[in-house]
């Protein structure tokens, strides 16, 4: 049911030097699905990742920065089916413990390894069922398992989320795979839901991060399902180096721009993807605000109108209401917003103009463009020369549906 | 399928004198339904009111602030099934047009009229069906048709929402005898959906616009369905002065903290009427934050819940996934929050103790409470002293099917 996007093809996911990935079915949640997946990191690889600001962060999270501040990750594991979160002292304690047991069976330190679980909150984490199935991951590892590991970390995702690119670095070709997944409580700041990405360039570490953090505000930090940001967000870059071309140490160079270019493309795909399989999505929404006094205003505005209720109903009943868009706008919390200079329009169908109902509009038309899968909502300000874009989908019976049941 | 919310009985609500109330049947939206209320107030009367915030507000809103500057209102003229908003200047003159209809009818000057509307938005008003049935409506003006004019303000809303409380100032027996309408679009901002209060009472027309905004705060700015501040929220309140007890000049005096003790009596109970008939509602749900540094934080906290599609879904489906509520916690936004002091509970079984999950937590307890139709979510801060109470309702399948289908 995801919104025009496909699942991805294993012959497209092109392996990372450096990175070998196994998943394993741990039976976390319900029995007989893969629910585990390690990634191992060769040495001298540099990581960078970026976690949710959210204050009830969970357990991983908090063992993820602990560790992180230690040493360099050599080993990622992950489940999915519960997040261990919301679970206290006995979750930090269930964390601390699987990467002990990845300790034991890879000879890394403990410290080493990066812990991260999706699911449900507030559940203890049965970390003795992960430490089960870990000698048989790691006898499992394969540079090519991409997509079994994009489809092990799925929750209420109907689509796994993953894609390579490459791009050219001195004359070097270097590759990026990612993988991503989240459907619901889906409202990132300043990191997303699970994101994994490794690439073969040689990048330092701190401009890894840098770079993490830029390309985040350009993808995963403009997608909305629900507004509710969750407790375990978590996006992972590592640079294994074996393409050896010239390490890339400053943002403003030639290969810099070049790959930041490139990792931009794939995180906005995996970001795109999330909303596209959001929980009940009918319809991928690009949210375009204009003529902002700062690009702050812009989002204020564009977030007000993904997260109405009303609008997202009215966007899933193919109904051109647009009375709702506007309410949005007005109750958005812009100071001193000048009505008389609002633009408002549905793809190239213009509805206000200057603040009164466009002359040219005809309920015809707004019909033509709600009944599309795909639309962008159009906001001009008129306060100045700044915009924003969120993404975001419509609201269903199923997103209901999905989160009312979620647990049975 | 409102929540314990029983339609009121014509018998219980009290004329109140220098008051007399018409409705009519103009077939505005559909023909057949009483869609038009007038208003009649007598002369000498003391009449507050408060509007949407909301920047794109309705033309009738924009006319209401215009008129009340010139002159005392004499008539109010209410329709439903068209908003008037987002009309431009058209939905401007037709505004006017009807109160200038009510002044050739009546007598008074068009700027003593008050137009209100409420309904769909972005339609042109057809403002000369409603002057079509104005004579008619002036003839049957009645002081018992409270209960009339209650039904016919309504939209979405399935139950009719008015009360009379009674109070003594000094020795002398006063009435206050309120309406109000909505169910959807529902996060008053310094007013709220329509709602016409009236009492006999002698109060100064000053001190009347001190009460109005001290009880709103208290009352129908508390409550939330979908977070969608209207652009046609509007409170009157009027004075008649027929009591002809002592005038109410002074907030300080005990008549007045009694008189404002009724009226907050009375506003809670239409503001929780609306929650309780909330659109697709199945659950009244009280979030109540303790401990704040000041209650600004305490509201914060409160609506992130309240707002949550997350928590709202789990409402409906009664299912005690309180993840959802510590996650809302988390993500609302205040600064260096303490998780290790913050306690959750619902009703009196207590969830988070400290930050940690509270040790005589059980899923039966949990469930037990969820099964209930009413419940409180208590949350503590543990930063300060102060707190907020917002009063909000669930998320469920009819919510969505109301806002799908509402302009068919």
């Amino acid at each position: 049911m995801a919104v025009n996007l496909l699942p991805p093809d294993a012959a497209d996911l092109l392996p990372i030097q450096g990175i070998r990935l196994a998943t394993a079915s741990a039976g976390i949640k319900k029995p007989g699905r893969q629910d585990v997946v390690l990634i191992e990191i060769a040495e001298h690889s540099a990581t960078a990742a970026v976690y949710t600001r959210n204050a009830f962060c969970a357990a991983p999270v908090q063992i993820c920065r602990e560790h992180q501040k230690k040493t360099s990750p050599r080993y990622l594991l992950i489940n999915s089916g519960n997040a261990n979160a919301g679970t206290g002292q006995q979750g930090m304690q269930a964390a601390r413990q699987s990467c002990q047991a990845v300790s034991e069976v890879t000879g890394v330190s403990s410290h080493a390894v990066l812990p991260f679980s999706t699911g449900v909150i507030g559940q203890q984490l049965p970390v003795d069922k992960i430490e089960a199935v870990l000698p048989d991951a790691v006898a499992n590892l394969q540079a090519d398992n991409w997509l079994g590991a994009a489809k092990a970390i799925m929750t209420t995702d109907t689509v796994a989320k993953a894609r390579s690119v490459q791009c050219r670095l001195s004359g070097q070709v270097v590759t990026i795979t990612g993988i991503a997944k989240g459907a619901g409580m889906i409202r990132p700041d300043m990191a997303t839901m699970l994101a994994y990405i490794a690439t073969d360039a040689v990048i330092s570490q701190p401009l890894l991060s840098v770079m993490l953090q830029k390309v985040m505000d350009e993808s995963f930090n403009r997608i909305t399902v629900d507004g509710d940001t969750s407790t375990n967000d978590a996006c992972v870059l590592i640079a294994t180096g074996r393409a050896r071309q010239a390490e890339i140490t400053e943002l403003d160079s030639d290969d810099a721009q070049c790959f930041v270019e490139a990792l931009t493309d794939l995180c906005r795909y995996l970001a795109q993807a999330i909303v596209r399989d959001g929980e009940g999505a009918t319809k991928f929404i690009s949210i375009n605000v204009t003529g902002g006094a700062d690009s702050a205003e812009c989002r204020q505005v564009a977030y007000t109108i993904a997260h109405s209720p009303l609008v997202k109903t009215a966007l899933f009943a193919s109904d051109p209401n647009w009375g709702r868009i506007l309410a949005a706008v007005g109750r958005s919390g812009l100071n001193a917003l000048d009505l008389t200079k609002v633009d408002i329009a549905l793809d190239e169908v213009q509805i206000v103009s200057a603040g009164q109902p466009a002359p040219d509009y005809t309920e015809a038309r707004g019909q033509a463009v709600m009944n599309q899968s795909e639309l962008t909502i159009h906001v001009a300000l008129g306060r100045g020369d700044l915009e924003d874009l969120v993404w975001t989908c419509d609201l269903s019976y199923d997103y209901v549906k999905i989160n009312a049941e979620y647990r049975t």
